[in-house]
This record gives C-alpha cells, structure tokens and sequence, in this order.
C-alpha cells in the first residue's frame, strides 16, 4: 500500500503570472510549495498526523495534498482560496478546500460551514478547526490558492 | 516505484449536500469511500487484481481511483454516473468512467460501449465486464459518483 | 513517504475516439501510456532524474505524470497539447503543460515562455529544455495531448 501520511500543514498564497499555469506556479511558489510535486487528494487528515508548519520537503517529492485555487483574468475581479482542516476527538479529520470569486473572509466562511456539515454528517463531534486562506485582486492573470500537504 | 494495486472494488451513490463539495463528500460516504484520500488515476486494472467487495480501507489512507461525478445546483434534474471494469483472458483491464446528465441506464450503456471500443482498439478480447451506477434527480445540490478504488 | 521518481520522457500524441474519454484513451495509446495508471502531478522534475526515452512500464503501474490535454467535438478545429521540461545547471528542473486551441508552433512557444517565467521567478538559470508536442485536426471527437511521465 501507499504509506499514509503522518504529518501535515496549511498554506495559502496569491499571485499572478504571465499565464493561467505561471500564475498558479507562482502562488504555489509564494505558499512555499512550489517545487515539489503536489498529488491532489480528497481528502482526510490521516488519524494522529501532527500539524508540522515547520515542515521542509525535498524538492521533487511527491507530496499527497489537498487544494483548491482558481485563476482569473479579469483585472480588478477579487478573487480567494481558503482551506480547513476539521479535527475529531481521537480520530480522523476532514479537510475541505474552496476557491471562488469572493473575499477571504467569505471562503472563510464557507469552509468553515462545509467542516460543520461534515462532521454532522458523519456524527463526529468537531472539536477544532484550523484554516488558511488568501485574497488576491486580479492585475492581470491572477490566481489565489490554498492547500493543506501532508507528509511523513 | 510505487506499489501497484492488488485488489479493487466498484462503487456508486448519490447524495445532497449544502454545498458543491459536500455534495460530492455525502456521496462518496455514501458509497462507503468517503473517509480516505482518493488520488485520482487513468485508468487500467492491474494484472491479476482481485475484485474483493468487502474491502475495508483504513481511515486517512492513499487509495488511487478511477471515478467519475457530476454535480448539480438545478432542482429537478436527473444526473448519473457509471464506472465500468472490462476484463481480459489473463492480463490488465480498462476502466471507464462518466458522468452526466441522464439516466443511470443511458450512463451504464456509455460505459459498455467505452469498455468495447477500449478493447478494440487494443486488439484484445473483452471476457467480462462489472459496471456500477447511480442516477439522482437532484434537491437541492444533488452529486452522482461512481468509482472503482484500488488497493493492496 | 512516497518514493521520489528517478527517471522520465516526454510524449505528445493525438487521436480520435466515439466518445470524449476513448479519444482521450487512444492519444494516450498513441503516445505509449495507455496502459497504465497515470497520477496527475504538478510539476517538479526531482533532483538527478535522468532521461530514458526506452522506459517500459510494466501495465498497471502507478506513474506520476505531468500532462496536459484537450478534447473537441468540433469537426476542422485545430488542436494541440505540449509540455516541456527545463533543467537547472545542478538541481531540480520545472514541467510545463499546455494544450489549447491552436497550432503545435504555438503550444511550443507557449511551452517556451513558461519555462523562462518559472526559471526567472526562481532565480535559477536555465540551461536546456525538452519539448514535446502534438496538433490534431478534429474530424468527430479528438484529443491532443502531451505528458512528461516519471518512473524509477
């Protein structure tokens, strides 16, 4: 089997670029994760992962990760990205990713609602919540991003 | 290299969520997936994988799976979403997904014809083919998956 | 953790298909990765991976791959799909993907740009590059497209 992960932080970063993928590039680059390789996962925090915001990875390593962005080119357009990692009492946690043309605080707002709903689906109580997000008003290619990678 | 998967089932559901992505969460725990990591993967069954229905996957874990989903925000509409496993005299199989906008008979028929075509064009024989499906006539915000999970 | 790739090529191909995942299934055929299971990353050439354009991947495989592609159902419209990797002087190189409505020249320039931005943002030097690359003239349902494949 894949080893699970057992360790994990949040991140979130804008940017802009010359194209759609530079710009994603560069956000990546400006949450520090820029030069690795993100595998994107949906998405579980791992039972016992240990939050690390310390955390260094080898360049070029396969980092299971779960994100969410979005790039426009509409100059002027806000545009945010925001991830949160729910926690359980002694179990797993969920993680939910969300990108849209709003404010930081309103994808704030909305992950923190789809943590809710995800642990009252499960019948899990929530105990803890930790979320990263960013804001960007678009120059010309811009792009907002968050992620939450998890490691070893 | 990474550990090519030994095992796999086929999987399908339906849920409504209060968002795009629990949607989506709700149907992968309906079809009993939802507390793992899904790694997205194109999408070939290994030689001498066993179909195992009754597989249990630890919480957290790295599954790769080939899935398709759609989601919904159109009150009344039907959507659905079909994998399909095509078998071989004693090597790899294909897998394919989709999703959309119809029934989960016209989504199974999709399949079959994808699984056939994906044989032809290899010049291998189909023996046998598994195929999963789920329709849903959305609420709310409504999500069709349908998924064949890997593992070891 | 997951094992860092060592070794990889490039591929760029095109292909019809009766329906969008079999054109999408036969490009990848005729680029040679039809039968395995690809994990999509982005983007990070390891540090040393060296380049083997004879790799045999053994059907099934899981291999993590940059790649980009399109689909159209558009009968006459021209298609393409490029990636290309940029190599550092002594340390890990950057993969990009692009695909498009346009001509294999232009994704190729494309292509070319990116590299540039991704090394300038890093400050690195940028001492060679490896593209590949393909166009397609639709006639019912085609798809381009290009994948920088990582083994071990």
């Amino acid at each position: 089997m894949l080893p699970t992960p057992k360790k994990f932080f949040l991140t979130a970063a804008s940017a802009e670029g010359n194209s759609e993928l530079t710009a994603f590039d560069n956000a990546l680059l400006a949450g520090r994760i820029g030069n690795i390789n993100l595998i994107r996962v949906s998405s579980i925090l791992p039972p016992g992962a240990e939050y690390d915001p310390e955390l260094s990875i080898p360049p070029g390593s396969l980092v299971p990760t779960a994100y969410g962005y979005i790039v426009s080119e509409n100059p002027g357009e806000l545009i945010a990205a925001a991830v949160g990692v729910g926690f359980s009492e002694d179990t797993f946690g969920v993680i939910m990713e969300f990108a849209g043309k709003c404010s930081q605080k309103e994808a704030e707002a909305r992950i923190e609602a789809m943590l809710r709903e995800a642990f009252a689906t499960r019948g899990m109580k929530l105990v803890d919540m930790k979320i990263a997000a960013a804001e960007h008003r678009v120059e010309k290619i811009g792009c907002a991003l968050a992620a939450v990678p998890m490691w070893y």
